[in-house]
């Protein structure tokens, strides 16, 4: 039977399907995931590096992953998906068209699931099980995209988007043997979790291999909570430039050497902090500029610190704009070197590119949000995500449900249940609305 | 033969020793010390614990220290001192009056041979083996002062003046268990250097018990070398108030929390570290404010630091300053915790009480530098030393010989040989008049 035209909205009620009862209740004779399995999967998800105090710690390549990963292979088999793990890592879910396996590029969905030290259960597993949730909804309702459909599960987003590094063809063979928060090497790290290091070139894909990709996720920020509104429409990923900028004073004796005569590298360190924040907060936007880590050496009570190593990270959605801000930034810190007899140095430690949102998936998240009766606002991803690796593949799309306060990476990241089945209804809506193109 | 009213100036040239053909070309008929035998002893001083890339790290307790204290035990006992090592691992080196043994309260010079990691080789050497070329001299000439004689070569003084504290009665009993750079608890350290940690409160010396303790020292700043002063007079040693402070925000994602909604931790120290140099700065005097050390958490690129632990250092002669300081900068914490939504705690980890020199004593510095030619300026030591606890016992002086460039705690620390010598005479000088009095 070929699926391709059919009316696969109605094809639920119409193939007689029992809808659970909370599906229902949302508008018959609309396709519905399953809102209370759904968040009882990302409950059994959690078991798995379950902290004592709260959260998660499923840092990838541990053993909690591995049992992560063979928890939800299992989702994915009973959600019919043929489940293969790829040379990277990635666990791959497909589901061939009504018509047959075929090389027309497929619909992809993904995220990933595994989390960062000390982190909560809702980033990464909202949208992996939420895609997987969509798979089986569409299998339970014997509705078969025309296209063929993919779930991936991203290995290692957390420590780089290294699963999407490999098959967006952005990771480099020398990050293999970077030593992940498990204390493996990545190569280590495929190895133990399934994958074939050796032959990961093979999980490479070209541009315009993918029809699309959608990703939910939970925003990790506070602005559609604070602004109580349901959907987030992302516009795109932000560009994120990080610089490791060393400041060279001179390290002397805190007792002995008097105020007029120091070089005094935190001093100077504190002045361009201010700075940063002076600059990014200048000029109106949603740009952000963050300095994370500092290093003080020697680091000593009674030592005028001779040395300082910090972190200058700067987001934004237009790389122009991130380039101007840095350049205003530089300018300030030349004027710090002179002023308290210091050096700068400028170090690029690693860029992301802005990957902007394919404008018609933002019209159908619009569209199959609005059909749910739902509130949307069209924003930036301040985080980086799996979807920026795939976007050199092809349109991608992201939906943004609400974090309770704004919170994540942390034990205390939490989204309503009733958001998740949100998301994952549009999700599911987008993902047709895409098919039917 | 009592030697009390005997003219000790005299008496050299008088008991018809042969003086060194250097000592006698600064001036026939004083009493000098060997200048180029004290720095050969710093040269053969700086083979325990060299480092090849120049310096010394002899950390106390460690097996360059143990040899570098064999080493400057030979010395003593050829300048005639009855050597004992005390219950503290203190090395004393006495010579009785010319009377025989008494309980008269001795003459004491001192000073440490223990290093910083990659110190140098002034920084206590030059005080210790000063002291003991003046008990040379003093042997040669068959010069006994009318009071015992002591040298002591405090163990441990970069370490928090360990030795000193057992002698003055301030170390605590607590400290013997932490843990010494060297590796080794204080009290393995003791152990090690032949002292007895279970004995070690029968070292303390009551108030009043010396007559007077003398050092020798490097400036470990720059103003006699700026100035082109020969001889420091210092008039106290600074009172040092150390603090660990905290501050606490919000850690969150450095990607998806705008700059109007952070509780950056780490922009607030560094509010706070300007705020620290502008209070301290903001009035006259030669007070000094230090943040030396700082640690932000969690400390990762993409992450806005929830929380910061720096130092706080205030240094001042006048214990009232620190105090005045000290409150203006906790109203610019207030002030910066308001506007930053942060919260600062502020804990007090150390306090050393200014130690004011004895004027008699500095009138005698200054009077034997001006016999030998020499110029003074009267200055703090912004530096502690094991002379602010001997101050507890008794009247204490200091002499400072300039160090090249102000650079102290570094294997590029140097003072120039004369200045070495210079300063060993005028501590001989001070020591004769003491013993006048």
């Amino acid at each position: 039977m070929n699926r391709r035209e059919f009316n696969w909205a109605l094809a639920g009620t119409a193939a007689g399907i029992v809808l659970h009862p909370h599906v229902v209740a949302q508008g018959s004779g609309t396709l519905r995931v399953n809102g209370a399995r759904l968040n009882q999967h990302i409950s059994e998800l959690a078991e798995f590096g379950k902290n004592p105090q709260g959260g998660v710690s499923r840092l990838a390549y541990s053993e909690a992953d591995r049992q992560g990963r063979e928890y939800v292979m299992g989702l994915m088999r009973a959600a019919k998906l043929d489940v293969s793990i790829d040379a990277a890592g990635n666990i791959i879910g497909r589901r061939h068209p009504a018509g047959g396996e075929t090389k027309m590029p497929p619909l992809v969905l993904g995220s990933h699931i595994d989390s960062v030290p000390d982190g909560g259960n809702y980033d990464g597993d909202v949208g992996s099980l939420g895609a997987i949730e969509v798979a089986q909804t569409l299998a339970e309702n014997n509705i078969r995209p025309k296209r063929p459909l993919e779930v991936i599960i991203f290995q290692n987003e957390e420590g780089g988007l290294i699963g999407s590094g490999a098959i967006s063809g952005v990771l480099k063979g020398s990050e293999l043997d970077l030593v992940s928060r498990s204390g493996k090497t990545i190569r280590e790290g495929i190895k133990f979790i399934g994958g074939d290091p050796a032959k990961i070139a093979s999980v490479r894909r070209r541009p315009q291999s993918i029809a699309a990709y959608l990703e939910l996720h939970i925003e990790q920020g506070g602005i559609l909570d604070a602004e109580k509104i349901d959907i987030g429409i992302v516009e795109g990923i932000v560009g994120i430039n990080w610089w490791d900028v060393t400041i060279e004073g001179f390290a002397n004796h805190a007792g002995t050497t008097p105020m007029n005569n120091r070089q005094d590298a935190l001093l100077a360190a504190a002045k361009f902090i201010e700075a940063v924040n002076r600059v990014v907060t200048s000029v109106p936007g949603r740009q952000v500029g963050t300095v994370g880590r500092i290093q003080a050496l020697p680091g000593a009570p009674n030592v005028i610190p001779g040395k300082v190593v910090l972190s200058l990270e700067l987001r934004d959605l237009d790389a122009a704009k991130i380039l101007t801000l840095y350049q205003k930034i530089r300018a300030e810190a030349d004027q710090i070197a002179r002023t308290n007899k210091v050096t700068f140095d400028f170090k690029e430690i690693n860029t992301n590119m802005p990957a902007p949102t394919d404008p018609t998936i933002r019209r159908f998240i619009d569209q199959s949000a609005k059909e749910l009766g739902l509130t949307t606002k069209v924003m930036p991803s301040g985080a980086g995500h799996d979807a920026q690796d795939m976007a050199r593949l092809g349109p991608v799309g992201m939906i943004f449900i609400p974090s309770v306060g704004g919170i994540s990476h942390s034990p205390k990241e939490f989204s309503q249940p009733k958001d998740i089945e949100n998301g994952a209804n549009v999700l599911l809506g987008t993902l047709m609305k895409l098919d039917k193109t």
